[in-house]
């Protein structure tokens, strides 16, 4: 029979975990691809922007002390001098009911501290050379951006281990980075073990399931931030998948093990961490599902044993794998997100250990509530496919009713948390 | 001077833009590259999920009938006749006072027809063979995942044009996609326009800025679903301009062109468009920002002509551009999602247009809030680094309040919305 297992609370099992978690190396990605990495530096502003005054409507620099007389019964007359296109500089001085035709985006020229937009301005005769005509007055300083007014130089406009999103590929063209400084993606490895196991290429069999965990694993990696690598199906025979896991540790900064780990006669992962001679740091967790996730250590690097259950393998991965490959990619909040939302269900059922519900989040006019992912049993796959967050409920001795407010982990976001279980901090390397 | 264009509404420009969109073709995709990707095809179940009953713990499979008369004071005694291991089946008959030792998602046996779990056993004395004792009556399908249970075959388990989640990546798996019919993503060119322009690697000079919005849209492609492909910057020469613009035509699905659509002297696309024989579909729109953004068709395929500003550029992409994307990629909802969502700041001028504010979407204990990005003005790139989403505030002659609700656009969605604007639902090809 099984040996018997101490479950340990969610939150000390994410704490050891992430004791071993590790911040990566950065590597050189040309801008265009950049999308959706992680920062490996802070995105500091080299210059200011606009990096000089400039323009930003289509209209005639001015100076405005010209324009300090003028009233309705009384316009103003200007003479244009020239004009400067975006990107070009002017290279005389406007003087005294002088202006400059400037189109939106040109630097102001020297001389003219406002600029008066086209439509307040009324083509003269040009026999004179070209004039316009103004019934306003203008501040000094009226429709200039002046430089530094978007962005000082020195300004931290994205911090290191940030989420690259169309905004900041913009900072990263304005601040001339054709190359961006990103973090390597940290490789995770899968293998699947148990022989109920069929490819998905393979014709179903009476007794056997396909092997839908680790294509569900593969999607969830790169969904988090990393580079997913399957090692295909555990062999039967033990020492085979002693030799199959120490090569696949070689090539990964994770390993991932699906099934096996059952509280079943037939789980052998225990005896493989043992002939690895890889530290165990947890066994079971105080959760459902996934109370069976195992967790072991071999040197630096984390073997994580995600249950074969479904429901219990996506949700040990968000918990224990996620803020590994995020902390990795230097995000500052690696852990799922923790929002509040209002229950969509009644969850009468009391249940000692934390829950976690396969959840769809939906917006109702402004109110954030969550509603179970339709079939209710943990090896339900079908209810995962709309799935983007998860339902924490306590354990203890009570239940919970539909429109309760509730803990909510966000699945697809790149924002995080810093430390969603208790008010324990810890400090990672 | 320039021209007097008449602006048309949001909606009638969106569904000008619609009226050419068309749907894409099919490509297979390997089932582990294709998280992300949209589905060709419906997900049909073609078979039961369970394909068998099968047990959901680790116990004994019996026959409920053999149990109708056991007490606590008076314990039935079954015998163990075999074992079955996940993905084994069972070739006996389970008989009278008769288990067989059965693993978590093993086959139910003939004959039984409930499972005991594990712990509620006792083991005997095995001298005359494997026995336990039993204290409890079980009724008949107790603890029997039954066949079709979670999924019945023919069940449409993720309709054509869903985003591949990983959830969607473990139903593919269970039902036999190694290859998976994806969308074939729409190739859509950029090229840039304007001589204030730099490239990203040249070192900034008086006047002139570095071409950041090229960079913004091809990570807004991307997030899109779109394969991103940059032409580089317009020459200066109008002839050269309609050479390039008709090779990048060949080469693409659709075309964006960014600057060179202010009210300004310097803007030559309307010329190139003539050139070309494009029809325009409208050259402004009651919007802000955004209100010169320009949409021209040539044969099939459009040209969007986004405004220099970088606001403008990135809230006309998500207008016009990304429902494109999604209806070539099958997507149902092609549009950006419009939720509710509460002020987070006031906005007492009133403005004659619909307003597209970025914003941060938040949420603050179960209520969702839009906080303007940051700086105001339409020039500012660094407050849209953070802006997942646009507050969209209807023109006419109000101001808007800290705390009123409003509508909001959320960009990094995958669910959409298949026709956010008016009631007016119109039909796509």
């Amino acid at each position: 029979m099984a040996e018997k297992r101490t479950p340990i609370k969610v939150s000390d099992a994410v704490q050891k975990v992430m004791a071993y978690a590790s911040r990566g190396q950065a590597e050189q990605v040309p801008l265009e691809n950049s999308y959706g990495r992680f920062l490996a530096e802070d995105l500091i502003a080299d210059h200011d922007v606009p990096s000089f005054d400039r323009s930003p409507y289509d209209g005639f620099a001015v100076r405005a002390a010209d324009t300090a007389e003028i009233t309705r019964a009384n316009p103003g007359v200007f003479e244009v001098i020239g004009e400067i296109g975006a990107g070009s500089v002017f290279q005389g001085r406007v003087g005294q009911n002088q202006a400059v035709r400037i189109m939106t985006g040109a630097q102001i020229p020297a001389g003219a501290d406002a600029v008066v937009m086209l439509e307040l301005t009324k083509e003269l005769d040009a026999a004179e050379g070209k004039r316009f005509e103004l019934k306003r007055t203008l501040k000094s300083g009226e429709n200039i951006s002046f430089q530094g007014e978007d962005t000082q130089k020195g300004t931290i406009l994205a911090a290191k281990g940030s989420f690259i999103t169309p905004g900041i590929a913009a900072l990263l063209a304005t601040f001339g980075y054709d190359e961006v400084p990103c973090a390597k993606k940290p490789v995770i490895g899968v293998l699947a073990t148990g022989s109920e196991l069929l490819e998905v290429n393979e014709p179903l069999q009476p007794g056997k399931i396909r092997n839908s965990n680790s294509y569900m694993i593969l999607a969830q990696i790169e969904r988090a931030g990393g580079e997913a690598k399957y090692f295909g199906k555990f062999s039967d025979d033990l020492e085979q998948c002693v030799i199959a896991v120490k090569d696949a540790l070689n090539q990964v900064d994770l390993l991932i093990t699906t099934g096996g780990v059952s509280v079943g006669d037939y789980d052998y992962l225990p005896a493989i961490y043992e002939k690895l001679g890889a530290d165990v740091l947890f066994n079971k967790i105080a959760m459902r599902p996934g109370s069976v996730t195992t967790v072991a250590a071999l040197g630096q690097k984390l073997l994580v044993g995600l249950s074969g259950n479904p429901s219990a393998c996506f949700v040990g991965f968000e918990l224990f794998v996620r803020p590994v490959i995020r902390h990795h990619n230097f995000h500052r909040s690696p852990h799922v997100r923790k929002e509040k939302a209002y229950l969509g269900k009644d969850f009468p059922k009391a249940n000692p250990y934390t829950r976690f519900v396969r959840a769809g989040l939906h917006y109702d006019d402004g109110r954030l509530t969550v509603h179970p992912s339709g079939f209710d049993k943990s090896s339900a796959v079908s209810s995962l496919a709309e799935a983007n967050a998860l339902i924490v409920l306590p354990g203890g001795t009570r239940g919970y009713q539909d429109g309760m407010m509730t803990d909510v982990l966000l699945l697809d976001d790149q924002k995080g948390s810093e430390w969603p279980w208790e008010n324990i901090v810890p400090s990672y390397k």
